[in-house]
Formats: C-alpha cells, sequence, structure tokens
C-alpha cells in the first residue's frame, strides 16, 4: 500500500514541525493584512480545485477506507471517513459559502472619544497562528482550513491517521487555490506524519509561533490536550445537553421538542442526552413523550421514578447521568421544579446546551439565569446549538470554555482585537 | 514576631486548598445573580472598614516592613510595600470607585432573529472562580477583590510572602464589607500560607473549580504560572513598549511625547522603553529630544548611529532592544521608515503598547495597521495604556495574549457570556 506516513527521529521530526511554525507564522505576517478580496479568491480557487482533484481526492480516500477495513474500523466510524461525490461537492460548496461570509477582520467593535480628546477604537484583528488537531472526518481539513484562512489566520492541521491519504489529497487542493490567489501555501499547511510526538510538538507551541490550539475529537484526545498545552485552547468537549420539561410545558410541542433534540441525528454535539420532567406532569406527559422517542428508536434509561411511569424503560445508573451517548439512548429523570433541574444540570452537565420546554416565561427566565451553560434555550430543539443556525455561518464547533468564546466558533470567534488610540499630541498628567 | 505564615504537610495543605476551591465555587454559584445593588453594598462597606480598620492595617504593615527590612529589601521595593494613611484613603476611596462602575454583569452584548424565528442574545455572565497570583503592592489585594466582585466572580487570591499581614489585614476588612451585605465570606479569599505549593495547586485547578488564573507579577512569576497552569491565565506580561518618532514628526509634540512616555512614570508597564527614530530626522530631532530625557535624568543607550549623532549616550547591546526597564533608562535606535520601525517593534516588542509620533497620517495608519499590539497609538503617549485613561474604570492590569481580552483588562473583560434562544416550539429540520 502506498503510504505518506512518515516516521522519523525526534530530532528531524522536531526540526520539520520548527520549521513549520515557522512559516506559519511568515504566513499570518502576510494574511493579516490580506484584502478581503484576496483570501475570497484563494478559497473560491480552492473550492474550484476540490472539484477538479476529485478523482484524486476519491482514490485517496479508497486507500484510508482499505486500510480502515483491514484494522476492523466499525462501520458507523467508516460511513464518516466515507467520501464520495456528493460529499466532495459539499465540501467545495463549504469553502464558497465561507467565502460568502462578511470578513471579520478590520471591523470596529467599539469606539469611543475620551474627554481630553484621545479616539479609542477596538478592531478585530486576525490571531495569528492556529493549530488545529482533529481525528474526525476528512472535510475538517477543508472546513477548518478554510475558517482560518478568512479569518486572516495561519493554520497547522493535524488530521487522524484514519484518514491520513484523503486530508493529504483534500490539502494539496487548497495549497493550488491559496497560490493561485497569490498568497503563501503556508497559510494552511498539514502536518505530514502521523506520529504522535508532533501533537506534543505543536502543544508546546512550536517555540512560540503557535498562539493557540484548537483540540477537535474525542474526550482523550482534548483530555490530551487540556493536560499537555503549554499554549492557551479553545475547547470543545463533548455535549451532554438536556431538555426540560418543565411543569407548565405545552404537551404537543414538548413531544415534537424531546423527539427531534435527541433522535434528529445523534451523532452530534447539541443532541440532548438527557431527558428531566416534572413530577406534577410525569404521570399525563412522561408516556407519549417517550413512547414517541421508542418508536423513533431510542433507548430509554430512566431513573426508578421514571420505570415506574413507564415500565419498559431500563434502569439508569449513575454513569448514564454522566453520559455523551451520541447515539440512539436518553437518560431520564423525574425533577422537583426548576430549582431541582439546574442542580441536576449543573451538577452532570458539561455547560454546553439545555432547554426548557414551558408555556410559563417566570419559568423559563429563572431557568436560563440560573445556568452557567454556553447556550440556553427556550421552547427549542437543542440540535439548533450550531453556528450555521445561529446564523454565524459555518463553524468549527462549539466552545464549552468560558474564556475567549462559548458557544458557536465561526470566524468572528476566530480573531482577537487590537486598540487604535488616535491623538494630538496628548502627554499624561 | 507574629506571623500569619503556616506551613504545614502537603496532605493537609491540599485538603485546605481544595476546601477553599469549594467554597469560591460555591460562593461563585451566589455571587452569579446577586443584584448589583448587594454587590455595590459589599464594596462601598469594604470601602468603610478599610477605613475603620486603619490602626491594625498599619500595623500589619509595620510588621511586614519589618521582616523586609531585616532580610535587607531595596528601599524602591519598601516603598511599594509601605502602607501610609494617604494609600489607605486611596485604596478605600479604589473601592468605591469600582461600586460607582456600570455592572458588567447582564448586559446584552447582541440580539438578532433568525428566519424562523428564534430569539438569540448574547448576554455578559461572570466567568466563575478566578485565582489571582501576585507580588506586588499589597493594594492590589483590595483592588483585584473589588473587581472580581463587582463582575460577580469569586476569587481566590494569592499575595507575596513579602506582604502577608497587610494582605491579610486588608483582607479582613473586604470580608466584613461582604457579610454586612450578606454575600458569603468566600466571595473573596486569601490563601493563608506563603508556601509556594499553594500556588502549584492553584495552577492545577483546585480540582476543577478554578475557572481562571491572572498573575501579576515580575517575569519569573508569569513564565512560572504559564508553564505550570493547567486552566486557562490571563497573562499579563511585560510592557516593552516603543515610542517611534516618524519622519513626518512635530519636533515639540516629540519632545513633550516622549518624555512623558518614558519619564512620567518609569516602573508601570506602559512606560516606553525604547525610542524608534527615522534616519532623515535624526540630525535635526535626535539631540533635543534626548537632551530632554537626560535632563529628566534618563541614561540614554543607542545604536552606534545614535552615539555619532549624541556622544554621550552610551552603547547599547542586543539585550537593550528586549529589556523592560521600568527605570529611567531608554534604548535609542535609529530607523529607516515605518517598515523598519515596524520590523524592529516585531522582534523586540512585547505586543504591548506602541506609538508612532507624525503628523503624516498615511504613515500613522500604515504604522497601526502592521503592528500586531494590543494596543497601537498615534500621537500620544504611551503611558495612555491604562484601563483607568481608556475610561474603563479600575483594571487589574494590561492583558498581553490574544485570546479573551487584550489590553486593560477591567470588570467588562472579567466576564463571559451565554446565548440565550427563545423559542416556540422550533425543531430543526
Amino acid at each position: 500500500m502506498n503510504t505518506v506516513v512518515i516516521k522519523e527521529s525526534q530530532g528531524t521530526l522536531g526540526a520539520r514541525m520548527s520549521a513549520m511554525g515557522d512559516a506559519a507564522r511568515g504566513a499570518a505576517a502576510g494574511l493579516r493584512t490580506a484584502s478581503t478580496d484576496t483570501k475570497n479568491k484563494a478559497l473560491a480557487a480552492a473550492a474550484q480545485a476540490i472539484r477538479g482533484r476529485k478523482e484524486q481526492i476519491l482514490a485517496a480516500n479508497a486507500r484510508d477506507m482499505e486500510a480502515a477495513a483491514s484494522r476492523g474500523m466499525t462501520s458507523a466510524m467508516m460511513d464518516r471517513l466515507k467520501l464520495d461525490d456528493g460529499r466532495i461537492e459539499a465540501m467545495a460548496k463549504g469553502l464558497e459559502d465561507i467565502a460568502a461570509l462578511p470578513d471579520p477582520v478590520g471591523k470596529e467593535l467599539a469606539r469611543w472619544t475620551q474627554p481630553n480628546g484621545l479616539d479609542i477604537a477596538r478592531v478585530a484583528t486576525p490571531i495569528g497562528v492556529i493549530g488545529i488537531i482533529y481525528e474526525s472526518r476528512p472535510n475538517v481539513t477543508a472546513d477548518a482550513g478554510a475558517l482560518c484562512m478568512k479569518s486572516g489566520n495561519a493554520v497547522i492541521l493535524r488530521g487522524g491517521s484514519e484518514s491520513v491519504h484523503s486530508s493529504h489529497a483534500i490539502h494539496a487542493a487548497l495549497v493550488e487555490g491559496i497560490e493561485s490567489a497569490g498568497l503563501p501555501a503556508a497559510a494552511i499547511q498539514l502536518v505530514p506524519t502521523t506520529d504522535r510526538a508532533a501533537v506534543g510538538m505543536m502543544l508546546e507551541g512550536l517555540g512560540g509561533t503557535v498562539d493557540m490550539i484548537i483540540p477537535r475529537g474525542g474526550k482523550s484526545l482534548v483530555a490530551r490536550v487540556q493536560a499537555e498545552a503549554r499554549v492557551p485552547v479553545l475547547a470543545h468537549l463533548e455535549g451532554i445537553c438536556h431538555s426540560y420539561v418543565h411543569a407548565g410545558a405545552d404537551l404537543e410541542k414538548a413531544r415534537a421538542i424531546v423527539v427531534n433534540a435527541k433522535m434528529r441525528r445523534t451523532g452530534i454535539c447539541g443532541a440532548t442526552e438527557t431527558l428531566l420532567i416534572d413530577r406534577c406532569i410525569a404521570e399525563t406527559h412522561l408516556a407519549p413523550i417517550l413512547s414517541d422517542l421508542s418508536k423513533a428508536g431510542c433507548e430509554i434509561r430512566g431513573d426508578k421514578d421514571v420505570v415506574a411511569v413507564y415500565p419498559s424503560a431500563q434502569l439508569a445508573t449513575e454513569d448514564d447521568w454522566h453520559s455523551e451517548y451520541l447515539d440512539s439512548i436518553i437518560s431520564v429523570r423525574i425533577v422537583d421544579g426548576v430549582d431541582d433541574a439546574v442542580r441536576h444540570i449543573a451538577t452532570y452537565g458539561s455547560q454546553h446546551t439545555e432547554c426548557i420546554v414551558t408555556e410559563d416565561k417566570e419559568a423559563a427566565e429563572q431557568f436560563m439565569d440560573a445556568l452557567d451553560s454556553a447556550i440556553v434555550m427556550h421552547n427549542v430543539s437543542t440540535q439548533f446549538a450550531d453556528g450555521g443556525e445561529f446564523g454565524m455561518g459555518a463553524e468549527i464547533g462549539i466552545g464549552t470554555g468560558k474564556l475567549h468564546a462559548r458557544g458557536p466558533v465561526g470566524v468572528e470567534q476566530l480573531t482577537t482585537f487590537k486598540y487604535l488610540v488616535r491623538g494630538s499630541g496628548q502627554t499624561r498628567p
């Protein structure tokens, strides 16, 4: 099998990774002042290059699929890895969509004049060099590269070993687009080795050249990044999202929202994992909701009060409340009002997205106010926790940390800012 | 000598630090929803308690001064440590000034409606638990505690060992104020030991209870924090600030700005450390500017071109360009236009604050656009790099990192945000 996996001594790898960091820093200096038009041209050309290189990308993907099959990868994972005509077109279209977004760089975020005449403006600027470590679908190579390009950042991508050939083929198309617009190829670099030591080097910041690391992947990847990183991390942790059906809920609305929140797509971070429902409506509301979920193919794991009302539910264990299933399973608990629901979520949640279903506006405000999650919702499916659905265009994920950016991370969230202070000779007394 | 320094086994210290983290987390939950009025009452009462406990605070400070003298502390350091009636009143007044600031919590930062009717609002919320590690003046105890209180965060303060008695006396006053307003004492905690192991525990996050660490102090403290922290750090690194006198500068403006930027106060991070001046005006502008600086008591260290024009200057070494003197010393270099000045700053600067002095607006915009510093100025003294001077009220420092907050960190910068999404039963297609 033809492979691009390169293993080498730490010394040589270190030198190559360090050179990537330097190249990224150099590219970032040019990207910082690149015009919107140039960046958009690069993205449009990259989209065309992806279409033009479809056969090479499919061939590379076939090699990844073959290797995955021989390693016994699950069919769900194989499906994530697989590219076809439709997915390649979607990837190209994704780049064009990002080109169509407003340029976040240079936007005046605030401006005011001090009594002494100082004119102070806060203006959005690129962050610089972003390292993205991911392990999921090969299209992340294109999406993440394009989001960083649009926001004026150079990016060093480190994809998963299972998609290495696909990622390289996609990356080659991106570079073709970038260069045709006159931007440096180093604006989007892909780490050319699957050696895990390369990740460690990125986490150490490649000699001070990396400004931020974004991990995209499972719990163990994010945990490693958080433990080892010596540079700021924009973390995308798990989404243990809750839907809470309050005593004041409209039953039909609750049924539609809960089944959508859980079952529309079970593998996304905004999928509801736990259903909370008020005790006083358990007799009337619980069975119809759980029956809808069952019919949609969802396994129900409830506390003993739930099992009493809905005997076909399995008994949940403590682990269930901590679980991000990303699957057709839901944990269900009966609670005693808003405070009790908030307490459960504060104890077991991951501060991602939670929703209250109720017609009682006061209860809704109480719930939304009390929770410290990135996104709190009222009468909406938690599956709306998405940059596109927020009107922010494409996103790199949902930030679950509290600093810099929470919630959907799109092009605006990939910028920082600087202050421009204009005076006329003022000295400070 | 009566001492509050407690040394104990790691196990016991670990248990106590961990209990502080839990207490802070508990207090943060209450502070998050505390009213503006309650927080302001606590701050006003704390100001009164500081005034009322003046004698105890002065006595505690005398013990610190005595210990410092016996350890042979420099007189500059002794001056930083010393409290007197005026400084205690200034500290109390500082708390009242923070009470008078607008409450940043709950502020609607953005709000829009999606085509499907979703009403999305981004609202400022407290971060949670902030750990502040400092080594400077004892008044940081009051300032940092008050800024966190106003922004709804619980704080764990770890002051320097040299000011331990003063900090404890000030902290006791803060707690008196907090409790009188009905807020939990754990809203502002002071680590009761000078054991350096306690810092390590804070940097590890006290069992997931600390959301952010802010180091305030010298280079070695910040370096230790950045190397060891397992939680996000809002770094306040050194300020190697530059004033650049461009060919188009007005000489009188340049003289006034440069002498103020360097000499108004040499010990603050916004003080200019390096002067750059265009070659074509060196003959006319350099001598008057350097002569002003000399007369003000500043030592001049120039490159060989500077020494040629101004022979009383010492010859600068490579180290000088990297130095944050925080003293009456300036390094001076002759450059060849805006690009060369930008290149010098990008190589040696710390991305804090830089200023161009010129009447040429185009050159000013070019300079401000090209630099990637937190604050870029035109015709202003760099000493204006200050939260108060920006109209933001008190600040905890000037952030030099790129994430979350750059530039002055005041109460607004000590908040994060969450999204409130209000719907009417929408499910995602």
